[in-house]
């Protein structure tokens, strides 16, 4: 870092991330994992950061997710050699993925016929090998193949047989974790993400696929598991932020969350019931959060600069693009709180979103700012 | 441009400008608003773009509308000379606004004593007159001074004769015209723009304060403004591009959004009600749109390749960060309609948000790219 920055000379909105809770959440994530005997293939998704990256890779991760191709050239070009791109293959971007595997080992994600008949043909034309994971639907219902489908068996065995692509094995991700009600129903799809998959295989192996490795994970999941028996790989990605749709979720305390928004005061009205910050949707984006636990605090709670708890009556009640709405149940929980000039702590919704609308992280030891890492947005 | 892009050689997702819309909607407001005899100083906010905000000033906007210090700089570094900044004087940036005022005229804006106090002293400090408006409320209710309150007309007296301060005028933005339910809420919301501000004009002068100017506008009370009587100068942003929320509010037709989003079908499952595009939050945004008209096509609907018209029954159902869902209201809406590899255009809900995602827009004329232009994000 070229010259030291002090907290109160940012310029807001920023990103602040805690180096010591960011040490903590990824050197406990890599124990659970290596206690239970699987490997740690991060996502990094919601970081997008090389020096994070570095961070897991330091703490045993063997190697990486990523969601974009950005983030894949980016990872690429520091070091990173072995990549999955946890993302139903795009078609058309065919060619930058044989660029990249030109580079390093980078695995790519089928669940269908037209994808795999695309790949293939790209491996033929590039003469290289391509490691394809085949994704399975455990539950969540967005994408990947049925595991209870004579037809999954099928397309399985046709990646495992088809020339120019080498077949990592099985791979889903149980995003449902995310909208469990409370900890019994989180517990219960965790079961049901690793329950599916070894059965899965079991079925793929009695029909002569052999399956190299089965891949699976969340934040949420990973976080009550208590057995990953037959499981090769984990790929948790937002553990090492953590945010409010966590703590909401009871996956995780305030003491956890390793990014936070520092925004300023710019308006407040004499017997108004809010406040206005210069932190809106290009900051933390508009995810209200997907469960019910995280809803009744609007884009997130605020933190209080005194004690660091959230602010039971204070929080992110709306925001429209540059602007956001401190707001509370009642005119006497703002009135007279907020100062204009005046800088909050807002705890985002959703780390990954958050993270993803700005440019770099302001590392923070305490209340010095130790360096600025950059991140890697786009698609 | 360097080379000639084909339509169909654009990575996934991308975002499509259609230049002969742009053009068309740029040239309508501009005469509109000089019929009604004011002045047009568009809001940049949504497009972000020096190509569009060079089209609207040989339409004859004067001066520009931005909302970011980013905006502001970019379009000062490419020859636009008089710019609003209409967002709560942000006190901890005052280092940036005296270095572009010493620029080029910009123009902030204020509604509270510590945010002229803190810009009194910088003026002070640079030597230079900084031009500042007083905020007003409308009744959007969301920042701006109560134009009631004996309060409001002090301030604005200490705006006029504070040293350091030319004091531009009264300024507003009815933002809840996007909440209207239906035309004739909008055109009463309209009215209400105009006449509190010309009242409020009117009080003031009366107290001895003279104001050279009133600033009003936005894209939706702006379409139904039958009058700018008092109105020195109007600030539409959206009407550049519009968007779906504009065409379920009635505010425009569907020929009339110029921004839609190029995506690729990555999965759909043999009997499932949805596929999957490569358009998630980090393209579409999670604005939901705030209106009831809106929120039935969740992040958006899509527009069918045979004819251009919307989907009756299929739009963006869900986004998660880099996942959209394309569902219908039934199987039947969806199965066998997408296959995988296929390009699906969508239209975006809330036009400046998706915008605010991406580097650059693809320029079209028909189905020719004919540039790529730079999209000044960030804060």
């Amino acid at each position: 870092m070229a010259s030291r920055i002090r907290l109160d000379g940012i310029p807001t909105p920023a990103l602040l991330l805690d180096l010591d809770v960011l040490e903590r959440n990824v050197a406990r994530m890599a124990a659970k994992v290596s206690a239970l005997g699987a490997r740690l293939r991060p996502h990094v998704k919601t970081h997008k950061c090389i020096e994070v990256g570095r961070l897991q890779r330091r703490h045993g991760a063997e190697g990486i997710t990523v969601a974009t191709l950005v983030e894949a050239r980016a990872f690429a070009d520091h070091g990173f050699d072995d990549i999955t791109w946890a993302f139903p293959l795009v078609p058309g971007r065919l060619g930058e993925v044989i660029a990249i595997a030109q580079r390093i080992v980078l695995r790519v994600v089928v669940d269908g016929l037209e994808a795999l008949d695309a790949l293939a043909a790209a491996a033929r034309g590039s003469g290289l090998t391509i490691h394809t994971w085949l994704k399975v639907d455990c539950g969540y219902g967005r994408a990947g193949v049925d595991p209870r489908a004579g037809a999954s068996v099928e397309l399985a065995r046709r990646i495992a047989e088809a020339p120019g692509i080498a077949f990592d094995g099985i791979l889903t991700h149980a995003g449902h974790g995310y909208l469990a009600r409370n900890r019994d129903e989180l517990v219960r799809i965790a079961g049901e993400e690793r329950e599916v998959m070894v059965e899965f295989a079991g079925r793929l192996r009695d029909a002569g696929v052999q399956v190299p490795a089965i891949s699976i994970g969340s934040t949420p999941t990973m976080s009550v598991a208590e057995s990953l028996e037959g499981i090769s790989e984990v790929r948790p990605g937002n553990y090492v932020f953590h945010d409010y749709m966590q703590v909401a979720n009871g996956v995780c305390h305030l003491a956890d969350c390793a990014v936070t928004l520092l925004s300023t005061v710019i308006s407040h009205q004499p017997g108004s019931d809010h406040a206005v910050i210069d932190a809106g949707a290009l900051a933390l984006s508009k995810d209200l959060g997907p469960s019910e636990a995280s809803r009744g605090k609007g884009l997130g709670p605020v933190i209080a600069a005194s004690s660091g708890a959230l602010e039971e009556r204070v929080w992110v009640r709306s925001v429209s693009q540059e602007h956001g709405v401190l707001g509370g149940a009642s005119v006497a929980d703002v009135e007279g709180r907020f100062r204009v000039g005046e800088r909050v702590r807002v705890l985002p919704n959703h780390s990954c979103l958050t993270a993803a609308m700005f440019d770099e992280y302001y590392v923070r030891r305490g209340e010095e700012i130790v360096d600025r890492w950059k991140i890697w947005r786009g698609r």
